[in-house]
């Protein structure tokens, strides 16, 4: 292999401190679940307490649905940072966070439970909404699902740093490295 | 219902300039797929070409492994536009662009499709990088695996526009409407 093995990029993390910063900081997830076989991918929002993670999505019905009985779901979240713009196309790249989770996702039927989780994925999106906005009454949170998966199985991945160029491409007249991505808040409107 | 029925917001979409716009535009997807019955989501790029989606991720070993024979996936892309904030918890909401995908994703093998499908992941995640970068060698492309999935079944959705309140809500103090959410490139580094 030409490429260099010492400059290892891309690296799987196995620090539990760095999967939940992603977590936390992602503010929308993409799950996926199997229905009669064939695999559904659809974006929800959710939020971190512990060690598990609580699912809300009004439009996920079918993902709703399909926990009626509990589900096998993989939940995956990714913060890019960056472009990465080698030398060469074959090793161009990004600069990414990234965790899925794999287990199983339940519904949640305690009240107490339900309101914590509300309360986690709504202060998640904007810190302190929950004691800004209008708390649910009982018939709204009736109306409301939150599913809850464990975060005993995940997988966190991230890729940092300047491009991995082949010795032989270095002096190459391409304009290489990084453009940073992040995402901005504007002010509410 | 309290809730009115005439503002919808949240709506899908059935025009394929929309979802090719949606596809086009977002930098990378989320991928489902079944293993074992499991569901996995991983990240990875990928790019349209016609009624075509092309996915390549050097990292995302266990899909190219799925798809030695085809497989079916679930390709989500999402695109966040704004947070948001209603008078009560119950009508917070964001406002997104999302497609998910439907199809049998196989391995390209036709060595020119190869090459298309390369240069136009390339040039997605920048303008005209194809011809700026060095191109594949005949070595390079050989490790370099590209699935195709057809665009035949897909889904789009999209929610716009400011928070729906409840009559009963309008007078409330709460400070409401919606954070505009915007991804931002900087200059290369």
């Amino acid at each position: 292999m030409k490429r260099s093995t010492i400059r290892r990029t891309e690296r799987a993390v196995h620090d539990t401190a760095v999967r939940d910063a992603i977590l936390d900081e992602a503010l929308f997830c993409h799950v996926g679940f199997v229905v009669d076989g064939h695999p559904v991918v659809i974006p929800t929002i959710h939020a971190r307490i512990g060690e598990r993670l609580y699912l809300h999505g009004s439009g996920a019905s079918s993902l709703l649905g399909a926990t009626r009985k509990g589900t096998d779901v993989s939940v995956c979240v990714t913060i890019l940072d960056g472009l990465v713009m080698a030398k060469s196309v074959f090793h161009h790249s990004m600069n990414y966070r990234s965790v899925v989770v794999f287990g199983r996702a339940e519904r949640v039927t305690d009240p107490e439970e339900k309101l914590d989780a509300l309360e986690a994925i709504t202060n998640h999106v904007q810190a302190n909404r929950w004691d800004e906005a209008r708390q649910p009454t009982r018939e709204e949170l009736t109306q409301t699902v939150v599913v809850r998966v464990p975060l005993a199985e995940s997988s966190t991945k991230m890729r940092t740093g300047p491009p991995v160029d082949d010795e032989a491409d270095i002096d190459l007249d391409v304009r290489s490295g990084v453009v940073p991505m992040r995402v901005v808040r504007d002010p509410l409107v």
